[in-house]
C-alpha cells in the first residue's frame, strides 16, 4: 500500500479531488468584526447535502517591522479571546476600499506610533480554510522609528516592546508568542532572508 | 522617543498591562463547530464598557506525520471556508474526553490511514488570541505507514499525499500550503530539529 510521492514538478494540490458545489445559504448574522453564514453544499463523495457554517471577515494584515539595529517592534495588548495579554507583532483588518500595505502602515503607526519604509509583502496565509474566508498577508517595514505616541482605537490598550530579533526563536520555544498567525509572519521573514 | 529593548532575562508578555474585568456575557449562539458568545468588558485604560464576540471551540490538533524514509503524510481535501481544495498536514477536533495525543494519533488514522511512533508534542500556538479561546496542538508522529484505508468523516472527502520533507518549504513559498495551522507545525518541526 505504498502512496505516490509528489515531486516539485508537480503542481499541489493535485486536481485529484472536486469542489463540492454550493446549493443554497443563509443570511449571514453580523458580529461585528465576523460573520456568520450557513452554507449547504452536496458531498462528490457520498452525494448527500449537508449545512456548514463559514465565518467571513475582511482580510488581515500583520507587520514584521525591524529597526535599524535589528530590533522587532512587537505589542502587548489584552486579547478578547484569550482573556489575557499577548505578545505580537503589530496588525488588523483592512479597512474597507484600503489596500493591504496601507493598512500594514497604519496599523503600525496606530498602535505603535512607528513608522518606517514603504512596506513589502513576504507572505500570504488562510487563518483557517475550514472556516474562515479571509487572508492575513504579512508585511515588512524596515528601518523602523518610534515618531510618535500611538493611537489606539477605543477597544485597545497596548504596550509597545523591542525585542532583538535573534531572541524571537528563543521566545516563541519559550512560549512567550502563541498568536499563529504571528508565527506564520516569523516564518516568512525567515524563507524572505 | 527610544524604546525599551527587552533581553531574554525578562519575561515576555510584561506585567505592564492589566486584564479587562467581564462584567456579563450572552447566550452563546451555537454553530456546530463551534460557538459565538457576547462578552461585556470594561477597558482599564478608557474605563468604558465594550460588548466583544468571542468564537468557542474545541482544542485542535495537527499532525506532523513521517514516513521512515522522510516524506511527509499530507493531505488534500475540499475546505468550506474557502471553498476550495487545500494542501494540509491532518488534523481536526480533540473530541470531548479524548487527549490531545489520542487525537492526533485518531485523526491521522482517519484521514490517512496512516499509524505511527507514539505522538510527540512539538509545540501549541493560539490559533487566534484576538477572537478564539482555544489552541492548537502540533504533534509529530514518526515511522507513519499506510495500514488500512482511511475512515473520513461524513463532511469530508480527502485525498493523501506524501511530499518529501526536504520540498516542504518550497511548496509554501509556491503557496502550495496556505493554513496557518500547518505553516506553525512546520515552524515547530524546525525548531524542533
Amino acid at each position: 500500500m505504498k502512496k505516490k510521492v509528489a515531486t516539485l514538478n508537480e503542481t499541489l494540490p493535485t486536481k485529484a479531488l472536486p469542489d463540492w458545489p454550493t446549493l443554497g445559504s443563509g443570511e449571514p448574522h453580523d458580529f461585528n468584526v465576523f460573520s456568520v453564514q450557513r452554507v449547504d453544499r452536496r458531498s462528490p463523495r457520498t452525494g448527500r447535502v449537508g449545512s456548514y457554517r463559514v465565518i467571513h471577515a475582511p482580510d488581515w494584515v500583520n507587520v514584521v517591522a525591524l529597526t535599524s539595529d535589528r530590533n522587532l517592534v512587537l505589542v502587548e495588548q489584552y486579547r478578547h479571546g484569550l482573556d489575557r495579554v499577548t505578545l505580537e507583532v503589530p496588525g488588523g483588518m483592512v479597512d474597507p476600499g484600503e489596500s493591504s500595505a496601507d493598512a500594514a502602515a497604519r496599523e503600525l503607526a496606530e498602535e505603535t506610533g512607528y513608522v518606517g519604509s514603504a512596506p513589502e509583502p513576504i507572505g500570504l496565509v488562510h487563518p483557517n480554510p475550514a472556516i474562515q474566508t479571509n487572508r492575513c498577508t504579512s508585511w515588512l517595514i524596515e528601518d523602523a522609528r518610534h515618531e510618535h505616541e500611538p493611537r489606539p482605537d477605543e477597544g485597545e490598550h497596548i504596550q509597545v516592546v523591542e525585542v532583538p530579533l535573534r531572541d524571537i526563536e528563543e521566545h516563541v520555544r519559550r512560549g512567550a508568542i502563541t498568536h499563529s498567525l504571528v508565527i506564520c509572519a516569523f516564518y516568512w521573514l525567515r524563507l524572505h532572508g
